[in-house]
């Protein structure tokens, strides 16, 4: 796609308008690229300077999605702020929901939002952890609840997680899948609830060995984060970890590799570490992020590495 | 670079000739690639076809080497194949070994080598799991031998774990980090010796968790494995683990993500799977990547794959 003027595709047309709940981080970076697709967006939340905060955050959100190569001229002109919830919501085809991580907030949220939507309207939360069966407890319809949990940034990262609960319509989830690419993002359906779904938990997994190895002094934090780049990050990119074995095995594929490698896996990760992250270990992971990379302002940091990531982005595309 | 003829710098002069022991996958890879860049390479191996399968395995590589823009033509004029190891060794500046990953082997065979060199003659391991402290006890000096452990297949993927063992010197280190640096690669010293080093460390802990939510039919293993590429793959060809989480903590970089997100880190990590490979998981977890990916020929997805790779790299390489 190439830059050019922000028109609403004609798969588009039935989810519109959308509101966007919560203009936190993720909020507005969803209000901006659905903005981009030419959505008629009612943004909400409480906060006093909730218009300042929403068009800040599209002005820095604009370059990025320029790159991308998504139009930005007058991107604002369907957007609408509105303070109201039950204002907010009248007619809207799609909720995204970005509010607090808290059960009991989400539940009484959505028990509030179903009493102002159609039967039709399509509910999604970005919620990085609480499953929609829980959600779902404060409502009377769920049928058409379920996770849309992005990637941070939702404008930038491909995935979302898809995740239904038990109260969820089939429809439901064939409807968020066609919402979300749509938006050219890749929308990943789960079968199971989970907590932490599966992006995060395997981001854990790894977060936690690379902590134990900082502080076992293995390598240093900086030292690391370059081995990540030059080796696994690199073949996660263009291959996830299945497909990557599936090719360390020779001719024989995965089988091969888990019959000749599979015990010294198991045996290796016997000795993984499990790090407690007290306070004294919070405080010496913290000193040595400033000492690596504290010195260079976030947003020059950021910038730097969205550029490489959308560069990376436009070669996946490329390559599909 | 671009491709041109075959010229050995002036950093590699001192490095001049190298021995290859062990023409498997690893030791093949290395030798193409000290090829391209003007070594003479003795490659010794037992095997009877020793010439076949090196001069096979080079023609295979050839094509990733001229992708990355490294010279090609006349690319085996500086090959000598040498199944007799004190005659491969005569001479030689550096030594990669990369045989059977058996420690009574290993520390056999550097007790030959030794025998064969000369006092400066660098002697590199490319073992994935056996501490040089280890195959260091077989000889009379082993201040000159370390790991110079590549991440798989050496001639594509930038990154080399250079471990030092108690026994190594640090001039030795320093001209392990000034050869593979020479070579294009991206050495990382570790400063201390752990079993698995660093990036297998790191994948394991995050395939364990991968092989979990599969087994927990949260995911199929080519979703998973989408779900990867499309989310923390792509951040960390562009940044690792420490810096993603210090961009992910807002204006208080990572040590504001460790006191916010910290805790909900520590109980998720308790919830994280650690599966069994008993030969039914085995089975199935076969079964399954036959199904996924046995469609297609291996060769025909690692091509795919690489190709990808190469041109991510390009992408890395033009915005250092």
């Amino acid at each position: 796609m190439s830059n050019s003027k922000i028109t609403l595709s004609e798969e588009l047309q039935r989810f519109n308008p959308v509101t966007v709940i919560g203009a936190g981080t993720i909020g507005i970076s969803w209000t901006t690229l659905f903005l981009a697709y030419g959505l008629t967006v009612r943004v909400n939340d409480p906060r006093p300077d909730l218009k300042e905060v929403v068009l800040n955050g599209i002005e820095q959100i604009k370059p990025t999605l320029k790159a991308l190569g998504l139009p930005t001229e007058n991107l604002t002109d369907h957007l609408e702020i509105e303070p109201d919830l039950e204002r907010s919501l009248q007619g809207s085809a799609v909720v995204q929901e970005n509010g607090p991580e808290r059960i009991e907030f989400k539940q009484e949220l959505f028990s509030k939002i179903e009493k102002a939507v159609t039967k039709e309207t399509l509910l999604l939360s970005s919620t990085s952890g609480i499953p929609s069966s829980e959600i779902a407890k404060g409502m009377k319809n769920p049928g058409r609840l379920l996770i849309g949990h992005p990637f941070n940034p939702p404008h930038l990262v491909p995935l979302v997680e898809v995740v239904p609960g038990e109260h969820t319509e089939v429809q439901a989830v064939n409807d968020a899948i066609a919402f979300y690419k749509s938006l050219g993002k890749e929308p990943m359906v789960l079968k199971k609830e989970i907590p932490g779904f599966v992006a995060n938990r395997l981001q854990s997994a790894l977060f936690r060995e690379a902590i134990h190895l900082v502080l076992e002094e293995v390598v240093s934090m900086k030292d690391l984060d370059r081995i990540v780049t030059n080796s696994i990050g690199l073949r996660w990119a263009v291959g996830g970890p299945f497909l990557t074995f599936h090719l360390g095995g020779g001719k024989g594929g995965l089988p091969a590799f888990l019959k000749h490698l599979g015990p010294n896996l198991q045996s290796g990760c016997k000795n993984l570490g499990n790090p407690t992250l007290d306070e004294s270990t919070v405080q010496k992971l913290s000193n040595e992020a400033m000492n690596s990379y504290g010195k260079v302002q976030i947003e020059e940091l950021e910038n730097k590495r969205d550029q490489k990531q959308i560069s990376v982005l436009h070669v996946m595309n490329n390559q599909h």
